[in-house]
């Protein structure tokens, strides 16, 4: 589990950094950024909020485009940042954005050829978490975010993982996967057709099987060009209803799927982090 | 002087939005971004602030990643970011990054190739304040901040035109590009080898030969890998205490030349232009 630093910047008093490492679970090497907060030290350690990307991002996007660092640094909070599937040039791919690199959909694919690289559920629940906490003075308590496919991710994680996370939330999540055309192009591949082992990636199926055993913050642009099609929060909050789970839900009204709008309420979310990090 | 939406998402309440237009002055077609808080009308017209950015830059650097809506949108003010240079296929470049396209230099070229169409000091004091003016509900007040090479842009423009500017800042400025490597390549190409030609477009020259007449704000990084060959802040600061001209400067201790630098201290800028843009 040695890592690499390959870049490093002071940003609001602390510090943005990037490594490399070599992934056991994704059988290749990978790339993650990370916040930290100035006030570091072994001895006194933050809490760790690990944020999930969408299709075609890196670790880049959110680090440089979602203004989050400002509030993290004032509320103390590290962030972490994985990229969004394997990566190099032995890992299955597709000619296609929503498939292969890039959109990793946060599963552990069982079908050829994607099961050998596509492992990203065990990756970000277990192994970064191993590796951030092993290289890094951060506290074992974390929660998870994300855009999109990352939203998504975020979701499912969560909700499967509740004694993990202390909170979960999501801008723009790809609530219903097996119900729309990015989850049921991405699933097939790399779960194969049997729609049973489906369920444990759609966050609804989770949601319509158990109670959330965790808080749930969702926001949502009402001008989002995916909303309809892609994203139908409508199901997600019909299937917190079955076991009366706690899904706070914002539809904000002429936002798109840009990250002008994460900008634009992402200071929402790290406090609502804060608020279940620091209890 | 017609202008064409090619994007626009709300952020913080208000609009980020891209246009075209076809430059009189340029002889190309150009695209600026525009940021507009939420409560503009013809009636509640706002100052803008105009934002020059580095090499190989586009519009959309500052506005993506500087972090800068947030305040812009509290504040209540717009901010206008141009390209950093004409562009288009029959615009003469350069293989190097740092002459032709995207390093524009913000003046007005005089030497075949570039003459034709690198004329941006002309365009960004007088063509585009025209087109902005007359196509949004802002008001005639304004400022100006940059970076790197934008950030000499902004000194030597709001030095030059201290009338039409209420205060310039900058980050990690070119300050005395007559004496640096990056200026000397390009004033060698754009203006040719009468030296005395540069001058007009050196701060340093410029502080030299008179009193600065409008607030100037630098912040500057101390581990900025271009500090010491590129940027020379010690000569602008120097060349201020000739006419005791008053330039408030912070070096920042441990920060570089990236936009995580411009993100850890936008605000201060932001509010340094907002003490000067609602006297």
């Amino acid at each position: 589990m040695t890592i690499k630093n390959v870049s490093k910047n002071k940003v609001f008093d602390g510090w943005h950094a990037q490594y490399t490492h070599d992934s056991a679970v994704l059988n290749c090497n990978m790339r993650f950024a990370i916040f930290q907060p100035s006030n570091v030290t072994r001895s006194h350690q933050v809490p760790v909020l690990y944020w999930l990307s969408g299709l075609t991002c890196s670790d880049e996007n959110f680090m440089q485009k979602a203004g989050a660092l400002r509030m993290a640094a004032k509320l103390n909070i590290a962030i972490v940042v994985p990229d969004t599937s394997p990566r190099g040039e032995d890992v299955a791919d597709n000619e296609n954005y929503d498939l292969g690199k890039g959109a990793g959909f946060y599963l552990n694919a069982i079908q050829a050829p994607w099961s050998r690289h596509y492992q990203m559920y065990d990756y970000i629940t277990r192994e970064l978490p191993a590796i951030i906490e092993k290289n890094f003075p951060v506290s074992g308590v974390k929660s998870i975010s994300g855009h999109s496919m990352g939203g998504h991710g975020a979701l499912i994680i969560g909700l499967k993982n509740a004694q993990q996370y202390r909170c979960v939330s999501a801008f723009s999540p790809i609530s219903n996967p097996m119900q729309c055309p990015w989850g049921q192009k991405a699933f097939s591949a790399y779960l194969g057709n049997d729609t049973e082992s489906w369920k444990q990636y759609d966050a609804c199926e989770l949601l319509k099987a158990g109670k959330a055993q965790l808080p749930v913050l969702i926001d949502q642009g009402d001008k989002d060009n995916f909303l309809t099609e892609q994203l139908k929060p409508e199901s997600l909050l019909a299937a917190a209803k079955v076991h009366k789970s706690v899904v706070e839900f914002h539809l904000r009204s002429g936002y798109d799927h840009s990250y002008f709008f994460i900008s634009s309420f992402i200071e929402d979310h790290l406090n609502f982090h804060a608020k279940h990090l620091f209890v």
